[in-house]
């Protein structure tokens, strides 16, 4: 594609050094950490949020694509201009405008990155729950876009949990403003949360107010190993239903343990490991500790280990730590979905995925968020071998399908992007996908926004 | 209106008994806690899902309008069908259809009573949050169209947050599914929490899958009197910055006291009263009510009860109940509003509803869920005085203006229905209006479902 030159002269006078066409510029916006790679025909670093409401309108006017970009983290190629026109980073628009402590809430660009937001939060005793492994890379707006998630959201929700209120331009070049600072509205349609999560297809976030949480004074931890993932699960089942909601609660299957040891990991053989973790504080931490302690002991338990410490702590996550380099050790390439399921139907989603392992002759690993049935897993792969790469291939559909027949979805919280939109139709009936396109429509109604991705083709 | 005879016939087959034209049944659904009261020109009471679907489809043929109907317990008339049509009664889809204790969710059907979905979880040690005032008596699809909230919602959340996935009927006459028994997800647009307070106006739910949460081993709570509301709100934003959550949060001020104790109620002269919960443990409650009492404790702070065991409790909660029979017994006439604004905003709020009680020569009494900032602001008058009515109706867009300028919303639990309606446009400017309109045009192209409400006209 080549930009109508009207277009780029208006967009040039708009923006000054913010509208780069150089190879350097393009290329840094290219890509994504799913490995795809497609150039914008320009890139759009916005000040201010009238920029951005011109900008809508002018590629508008000419129905050039638009993609918003944060840092880049994503991992389902969301982000990549796979049509080019114009990518519009967020790099500029990246200051914490508000910490409002007595409100618990703080008001951010979409530029800011998570892990600076947190840094600028510590000294009011408050942080922001999501936490994706990226956190000290990613960007608020990537994590908006995606409702990231993380460990933590078992107990503090993901990022749609945590967002109050949005400042957004719609692909109608229109600039809305839905909730504010306070955590309860009956007033309207919940635009926020329709946002939150579209993946940059339904309008582009300028402003966003975040609920926050106070800092727990203390975390503690145990690890328990169980038989198999049987009752590991069963474990997790009861971990959710008493009162003490763990701030962590993660998973790892028996592959997942025998690649640990086969490392060098301090792990025991065992079916399945959970990491469970409580937060509170000082004097509350022990009693919640050995109820959580309870909870995890039942039939199928192992061992378990218990961290009071922080030292002590670290141990017990070293290993959840040492796991994707290890995955990296014994194979170089990886599928890595993270998908979901009723926290009652993991054992048969990790019996499941172990079955297709074994049919297909591949290494699957899976561990993850076990609290909110989260699992990644992992198709372990060498490119180089094309047999084994194509039965890789084949074996991701099946995994998405065994997922779905569970009553679970594609994503819990990687999204779904260009990787996981031509599995939309069966995850969802043509009523309810026609549903989600009349409300693109509705908001973006010439299709400019990241088109292309997250909605499949009718 | 007259309906048409061709969709009469059509109804009145697909429904059976469940078609009803008689005044008794038109009557029973004429009407809300608004004391608004319009007649339906026919009932419909479906028992399936499919006779919903043929319903809409039916309607939207000869574009008649359909208003849903819980238990009539709404105080908007969200649900008073003010141009005929059809009244739809979910009152007989009212299955518990599933509870899966081990997945902490529960699948209904809309016309679950709240109070009885609670007695069902009950043997389970789990429970729905959402505890609107109506709970004995009102819908489970009430709630969900009204974003209901009540105490609770400070450390549990209002139905929003605690619905996992619908399965409902939009304005087109198609059945969509969205969410499910899963607490985290990233895939396709949120439709759960879009249609999740939208009242009726873009789809009818014909079931929800309700998140739970486990029931609390017991509660403790304590009562905190202030000087005045300002040193109260400082307290509020002190509890809410610490990291146990209360269960309950709540306000009153000056106003509420005087008239508790010119009803004999126990309560001393100040001119701000806390009354905060705590949940959990038996073994962390003490240490729970602790951090709560010293964060209550602080400037301006006159006294403080702790209650520990259920008697006690009940003693402290005894005047939030006598409250609502008291503030009748001064004035038959209430407009009871629930605007929102920021924790931090408190005083300014109920420093500016005096001024204008001053101003108007009215008694208004504000109380409610300060965690949320969420306070029932309440206009007293007696309707048979026309000048004091007329300085009730005068005084009310001041309070939302005021609610407004502090950065808040027009309700946070109650809803817009026609109540609030004439005042969306001070709330929201005209481009998120027209998002909100395009949006409901996406979900409900012929503007069948609930015309007339929420948005206001253009």
């Amino acid at each position: 594609m080549t930009l109508p030159a009207a277009l780029a002269a208006e967009l040039a006078a708009l923006l000054g050094d913010g509208w780069r066409t150089d190879d350097a510029a393009r290329e840094a916006q290219a890509g994504d950490d799913s490995r795809r790679h497609a150039l914008p025909d320009a890139v759009a670093l916005p000040r201010t949020r009238e920029q951005v409401v011109a900008l809508v309108r002018a590629c508008r006017a000419h129905r050039i694509p638009i993609v918003a970009r944060g840092a880049g983290t994503g991992t389902t190629g969301a982000a990549v201009p796979t049509l080019g026109g114009i990518a519009v980073s967020f790099a500029r628009m990246n200051r914490i405008l508000d910490v409002r402590a007595a409100d618990r809430c703080a008001v951010v660009e979409p530029g800011v990155l998570n892990g600076e937001l947190q840094t600028a939060l510590q000294p009011h005793g408050l942080f922001w729950p999501p936490d994706p492994s990226s956190a000290e890379l990613c960007s608020i707006g990537g994590n908006l876009a995606t409702n990231a998630g993380g460990p933590r959201a078992v107990k503090y929700g993901a990022t749609r949990d945590n967002v109050l209120g949005l400042v957004a331009v719609t692909g109608a070049g229109e600039l809305i403003r839905c909730g504010g600072a306070y955590t309860k509205c009956s007033s309207g349609f919940d635009l926020t949360r329709l946002i939150v999560g579209s993946e940059g297809t339904l309008a582009l976030i300028v402003e966003a107010t975040l609920k926050l949480a106070p800092r727990p004074q203390a975390q503690a931890g145990l690890r328990a190993f169980y038989r198999d993932a049987a009752s590991a699960a069963a474990a997790v089942s009861r971990l959710m239903a008493q009162p003490v909601v763990p701030a962590m609660l993660e998973f790892m299957d028996r592959r997942s343990l025998e690649l640990l040891r086969r490392n060098g990991s301090d792990v025991p053989e065992a079916g399945a490991m959970l990491l469970v973790e409580a937060d509170g504080g000082f004097d509350a931490l022990p009693d919640i500790l050995a109820a959580l302690g309870a909870a995890a002991d039942g039939d199928g338990l192992l061992d378990m280990d218990v961290a009071q410490d922080g030292m002590a702590r670290d141990r017990l996550w070293a290993a959840r730590r040492a796991l994707s380099p290890a995955l990296r050790s014994i194979a170089p390439g990886k599928i890595n979905e993270d998908v979901v399921v009723p926290v009652s139907r993991i054992p048969d989603l990790v019996a499941g995925v172990e079955a297709l392992a074994d049919e297909h002759a591949l290494t699957i690993v899976s561990f993850g968020h076990a609290g909110n049935g989260n699992l990644h897993v992992n198709i372990l792969y060498h490119p180089d071998d094309a047999d084994e790469t194509a039965r890789a291939r084949m074996a991701l559909p099946r995994i998405f399908d065994l997922a779905l027949a569970l009553g679970g979805a594609l994503s819990g919280e990687h999204g779904i992007g260009l990787s996981k939109r031509g599995f939309m139709a069966r995850a969802f009936d043509p009523a309810t996908l026609e549903a989600m396109r009349a409300v693109k429509r509705a908001l973006d109604p010439d299709g400019i926004l990241n088109p292309g991705k997250l909605l499949p083709d009718v």
